[in-house]
């Protein structure tokens, strides 16, 4: 299995690389594309992490584990159900989740497996859907609960899950992982708040690759984020949260605070 | 006001230029990045239009016209409400747009004006909105009906309206559009469907980018679908529908049937 990281080093340009034992084998080219190995080595604790893929969508699931289907009461979905979240959210390892200015409510995590579309994908069979799994990543699904549903005609999950860095990924792509031995674990300030088995989900990944890939064209770098279950809460400003998945590591963001005031005229979601 | 397509000639590659009388003036560059004229002016019946611009996200607006608020029974919403489509879905002018073959269902248009992002959006005021607007285009906003309410516990718009070829985006970008004095006309097989003033929007389209920018980034050639109003309907296999705004042109796509049959094992939306 192979850990794959985006990255800039000094004042470079986003590259690629695997981690090898605490330093990171640059590659040229893109992930996705057949990058190739360098000769240079550099240490981890150098580079700053980014967002491990830059997904054209980011397809993120709901009601897609056992436990919290059977804690809401909800029926078994027939076909997964999701929502799209907008690229422009995502977030990388340890880059800050800022409150919108917009909005003073609960802003909720989501600790998720995120699957990595490897390459182009149309139609694909169940079997034939590991060869486009690029591979997993760990994401931070996060919400502004009370914009969710502020509106009685329309559920906004879209505006809701796409504010500004409330995509969180990373730390690393892991190109193959046995998921179904793994747990997803999420810590608030380091207090354990989810801890749940990913052998609990109603689709999994090889399922929902094929499934979504009959309704539309999954393309390298796209971000199927899997769903939550138990235990999901709301993160106070100063926060940090991580989430851990065995096989990829953590990934740690903190929630800072608006940056300015609302400006006059415009309606508050709080 | 210019009028900006986007194309492909011979086996060139895609490019983009403006309208002059019946001839294209090929730009270099792309477009929302300051292209710059050359001297090749090319018929355009020689030309394949491509999409106008190509979205890395479309943001589409539920419940913004007066009219068919009234007619639906719903309130006036108090911020513009919208999900996303995929940016996967995108089609051009004279696309055709293929039914999915996993839906035997009603496949309905809604003829829309679009607005064309034109250079990045964060945080921008009514008053500054105008300048971060690249132009506007028409749109289909093609939805398969029945697979948005066929879970009661989940609405699923984001699915049902990001079938491959389900935003249809085109001819062209006008650069400047007096819209409050233009009417979206939506005519199937040539026969008038919707035929509804752009002065009834709810959010018009400085509010629209003011007030989605305070939720989120915007980027160069992101569409923000403004909503439809009354007179939506379904599209029979093989209809073709032509979408027209004064000052734009006309958009037509033609609904092709499904290309082959489900496989086994895959459930069915219909």
């Amino acid at each position: 299995m192979t850990l794959w990281v985006r990255f800039i080093h000094g004042e470079g340009v986003a590259a690629c690389g695997t981690l090898e034992s605490g330093r990171v084998r640059r590659h040229a080219g893109e992930w996705g594309a057949e990058p190739q190995p360098t000769d240079e080595v550099l240490p981890l604790a150098s580079l700053t992490l980014l967002p491990p893929c830059t997904p054209s969508k980011i397809i993120a699931l709901w009601n897609n584990f056992e436990a919290l289907r059977v804690k809401l009461g909800k029926a078994v979905p027939a076909h997964p159900l999701y929502l799209i979240k907008a690229a422009s959210c995502v977030a990388g390892p340890g880059e800050e989740i800022r409150r919108p200015a917009s909005y003073a409510g609960k802003i909720a995590f989501e600790g998720e497996l995120g699957i990595v579309i490897g390459r182009r994908c149309k139609d694909v069979s169940v079997g034939e859907a590991a060869s486009y799994i690029g591979g997993y990543t760990c994401v931070n699904d996060v919400t502004a609960a009370e914009v969710l549903n502020e509106n009685g005609d329309f559920a906004q999950w879209c505006r809701a899950k796409s504010y500004d860095g409330f995509g969180c990924l990373g730390p690393a792509i892991a190109s193959q992982l046995e998921y179904a031995g793994e747990r997803v674990v999420t810590r608030v300030d380091g207090v354990e708040r989810q801890n749940y088995p990913l052998a609990d989900m109603i689709f999994p990944p090889e399922e929902l690759v094929s499934r979504i890939s009959h309704d539309m064209t999954l393309l390298p770098g796209d971000v199927i984020a899997c769903g939550t279950s138990l235990g999901v809460g709301s993160i106070r400003d100063g926060a940090s949260v991580e989430i851990t998945i065995g096989g990829i590591g953590s990934l740690t963001n903190t929630l800072a605070p608006a940056a300015r005031q609302l400006p006059q005229g415009q309606a508050s979601a709080a």
